[in-house]
């Protein structure tokens, strides 16, 4: 049951498969995931070094008071960066990455209390007590991503120094919060989901009860209102009586991903319910066209039914990663692709973006709109910016580097799954996915340059179980896609799933085809903030515009689009027809709009959203006003 | 010179009128000011005492460590009030409030240090150092309010206690921050404005000059970068460079008026007509339509270009007061009337609507768009919430009921001025002018119900002063006004200014129509966030619509409207036709907007937008979705 991927519920209609059944093997992802490997967790490990938040753990291990770095979570940044390098690890064997996570194992034990507290923040001489401020400590948060960095340790190299902190912790945590205890939870929610897998990964039944005993308490009024009220961590309502998520848009969806573990484990399927409905009206009320969460700067949190403002979205890219947690688990308990369709639009317009291609810069938010060219963050120093502008290479409140990191070294996880019946692949990347179904092992490679080409090969190389069914994801998007099976038959497939179920012979190939060609879309009259406008996407992939591209020195606020003709490609290029206008400042409003008669025809080229800000500063947008 | 009202300038193209000189008389905001003088200078009295705020100065006078109330500015909040209770006392000549100013004069004077400084917040045992903190200290800030006060009270009581503790500030402030002294800036604009106009009331140049070496301070980055950067307290770029008001609005407005009294007394045209452009800019850019300014939460600030979200409006009720200071002070230098119509809208549409009829409950920010209904706020419980919901009695940073309470008792001085040609009237409200022309005394008094109706009437009560030009503003919105002269003629006057000059006898009456039925307006085309939308105004007045008012239950966010009908208004009830429409919830983006099919044709109540939120919760728009 421990195989290497992070998420392995004890039930559900998928079965996960371990990282080393299914291998990227290029293409986008391999080349990103290789420069996560070389670069990105390296560039973090510089960062918690200079910053001192690595030291915290030497200090508060030698005894004495001392002057902390960084931010109350700041512990929880070590945490995952040693998930993403036991990840890492476990795909690579890589000795040098070992080398450093045992030398960051030990100066991490150093610091657990005999009781198994840990904690560079509190509880040592000189620091607040412990649990003084369960809203604001992030204790228990950064417990979460120790235990979370051991899961993936002992899925990748079995029990180890790493694991026995993480198990004393956790022994602690059910102890001191378990009935009896401080029946109260943490402001910021992460134990729960860690707490649940690592029950799982243990065998350890009293961890999923106590990540159960805190998803039934929020909503209890254990934390106090707070300056942004008790909806921000999720402590207004209870789980099972929420219509829609809300707050903090990443305790958001790590609430929700723990709870789906607990429903999922403990058989609770109006709790799998009551998640599924709040899933739903969240994608279609207070969800980006990128899959982005998150409308408000001041609380990082989801925001109002409708208010998704583009230059606004705060669309956290933490945020994202917690709704592919949450999506990822969805999609396992009840194997509806929809879920699988969220994965790949965060993954493709938030996460990709979300990094620089070159691994050492990072977007911390990721709105749809900047409507000022920024100049370049002073290099080599740390961002107190934590929305729009351009990429940073670390912040103040830094979690989306070691987030990122984390989640790009198991991307492969999220491509296929199994069940009684045969394999599923749910994103389209080149992989080998070499697993066994009941009636034997079965090997497939997938060879594709989706999405910037439609067309998806997957071939049978290996055949041992007997007729299977190979279904293949053909995203809500995809009308006109069609399925050629190995004789060459080509027909038509719905968006939803395309089955087709054969006693594959080694060598036979099975072709999905796309239709990625770019089109408009048009968002849901009720949100307000992008009312008259329509964005192109390609594929999964949404497009913006660049003021670098724009004819003319014209300002991103000054074009407009005509809806009327398709977007345009040509050798890969997308751009659409539309013209740019100058407009005379006076008092804005007026009876009519003014005239429209200073305006030129002009071609405007589309970029992909997730290469934005990567040829200098400039402003963009993805909404753009149809005439 | 000393004149009882707010702004004197030393030259400029308007001459103000005192408080003596101009009363109102009535109506709406006849109402208000007895409303303010009633009850609201009571209720902040009450919160002062309550929460401590007042009790500092009487703790800091003691001389012993204390544990201090409130906020780093909170001194300010006793200033602002001593300053309306100024006028007030100046207005009714109030025994009872003449009382209480003494008692209030001999508690701050008490704190009031040998040398002059004066501050509960700094300087006393166990507290920070004086200017440790000048980015966010206040100190300046809260001296400026107090010499404001002063300036209310000399020019209403002559020299007093309250007075003299100004002087010594004032002096103490030259003193300090003179040449060779400290040569940086406070945080917080308002030390300008108060000096410039403590040197009109007091005679003395020093406090000029100091204005001006605090204004040409500005943009040298005497202050640290700081979280929300140096443009937030306009020390990014000097002054005169400026294109465009930018950081945190009241700080912004503040300082432009302080600015333009500079440039004025100093004769500096060329700082008078960057602050012109700037103010243009503004206005075309960054203004809501409620005159509102200020578009994020985060910062309180103005925002870009044309980042105007209804439903983030900041738009704070200070930012109003200081946009109506600045656009004065602009109107006096220049006898440009679209500073009035700035004035109006302002005060029409957020100053009105920012105190509760009842005087007793303030919004802090005012935005276009409030999407759910909130619940009562606590009675008695002071508001964390800066932003959106409901009016409430107090806050933890409680800027806004004092400076509105200060706006209110001072309003008519912003109703008429002179120059040596007669008088022009800017703001119509039932008023008595009595005044002096170079030839002799005149009197006028203003009878209208504008702007529930159109027609203002102006009778000349008494004309010692020979021939001379009436002036009245016509609002850049009043297309097919018209003036009718003491002899029945009537004309059509266009926007802008509409001149009679005459030798008034006793009785004649000038009559100005103004068309105020309601009518639709547009935005400029770059103003995303209310893109094909459409409000409706109603003379100077924007109005919207409130959930309670819909049919069949509709939400706010499920209107559409019929711009291509005129807004129908009976027996002062306003309405427009248009929809409401039932969508069902999917993932909202897609390759055409979706069916219209489910909608049922409505009529759609509208009230003025300072009247929202009177009739118990409701969720409220002003922008309204164009069919």
């Amino acid at each position: 049951m421990n195989k290497p991927a992070p998420v392995q519920p004890v039930r559900g209609a998928l079965r996960p498969l371990g990282l080393d059944e299914t291998r990227l093997t290029g293409g986008y992802w391999g080349r990103r995931q290789r420069v996560n490997a070389e670069t990105t967790i390296r560039h973090c490990l510089h960062w918690l070094e200079e910053l001192g938040w690595l030291d915290n753990f030497d200090k508060a291990a030698a005894g004495a008071p001392f002057e902390r770095s960084g931010r109350e979570f700041s512990d929880s940044e070590i945490y995952k960066l040693a998930e993403a390098m036991a990840w890492e690890i476990g795909r690579t064997g890589s000795d040098e990455l070992e080398a450093r996570f045992t030398r960051l194992t030990e100066r991490v034990a150093a610091a657990q209390r005999p009781d198994g507290y840990l904690s560079t923040m509190f509880g040592s001489p000189g620091q607040r007590p412990r649990y003084c401020d369960l809203e604001w400590g992030h204790e228990l948060y950064c417990f979460g991503h120790l235990i979370q960095a051991a899961v993936a340790r002992l899925r990748t190299r079995g029990e180890d120094g790493f694991v026995r902190v993480a198990r004393r912790v956790a022994d602690h945590v059910c102890d001191t919060f378990g009935p009896g205890g401080i029946e109260r939870i943490c402001g910021h929610a992460e134990i729960e989901v860690a707490l649940a897998e690592f029950a799982r990964a243990t065998g350890e039944r009293r961890y999923l009860d106590q990540a159960k005993l805190f998803i039934d308490r929020h909503g209890r009024h254990t934390l106090a209102e707070g300056g942004f009220g008790r909806h921000y961590y999720q402590d207004d309502v209870p789980i099972r009586e929420v219509e829609v998520l809300r707050g903090h848009a990443v305790r958001a969806f790590y609430l929700a991903s723990g709870a789906v573990d607990v429903a999922v484990d403990t058989g609770d399927e109006e709790l799998l319910e009551a998640l599924r409905r709040q899933w739903d009206r969240t994608l279609a009320r207070r969800t980006h066209i990128t899959g982005g969460l998150g409308s408000q700067y001041t609380d990082e949190a989801i925001g109002e039914d409708f208010a998704l403002p583009p230059d606004r979205a705060y669309s956290e890219s933490c945020a994202s990663v917690a709704a592919v947690m949450a999506a990822w688990r969805l999609l396992l308990a009840t194997g509806d692709v929809s879920y699988a369709d969220m994965i790949e639009r965060s993954v493709w317009n938030v996460l990709a973006g979300a990094v620089d291609p070159g691994g050492e810069a990072f977007f911390y938010a990721n709105p749809l709109h900047q409507r000022t060219a920024d100049p370049d963050p002073v290099a080599g120093e740390v961002s107190h910016r934590a929305a729009g502008g351009r990429r940073a290479p670390w912040f103040d409140v830094s979690c989306c580097p070691t987030n990122l990191a984390r989640t790009f070294a198991s991307l492969a996880a999220y491509v296929a799954t199994v069940d009684d019946g045969g394999l599923q692949l749910h994103q389209y990347m080149p992989a080998n996915v070499s697993t066994r179904l009941p009636g034997g092992p079965i090997e497939v490679s997938v060879a594709t340059e989706y999405p910037d080409d439609g067309a998806v090969a997957v071939t049978v190389d290996r055949n041992e179980a007997g007729p299977w069914t190979l279904r293949l994801r053909v995203p809500a998007w995809a009308e006109g896609a069609t399925l050629t099976d190995p004789d060459g038959r080509t027909r038509p497939v719905a968006p939803g799933r395309a089955d087709l179920t054969r006693d594959f012979a080694a060598g036979d190939t099975v072709r999905l085809d796309l239709p990625v060609a770019p089109r408009w879309s048009r968002p849901d009259p009720r949100i307000d903030a992008v009312r008259g406008c329509a964005a192109v996407e390609r594929g999964p992939v949404v497009m913006c515009a660049e003021s670098v591209d724009l004819p003319g020195g014209a300002g991103i606020a000054d074009l407009s689009v005509d809806t009327g003709r398709a977007p345009a490609e040509r050798d890969g290029a997308v751009a659409v027809a539309g013209h740019v206008h100058r407009r005379p400042d006076t008092w804005p409003y007026r009876a009519s709009p003014g005239p429209e008669r200073d305006r030129e025809a002009a071609e405007i080229p589309l970029i992909p959203f997730h290469l934005r800000d990567t040829r200098g500063p400039a402003a963009m947008r993805v909404w753009l006003p149809a005439e």
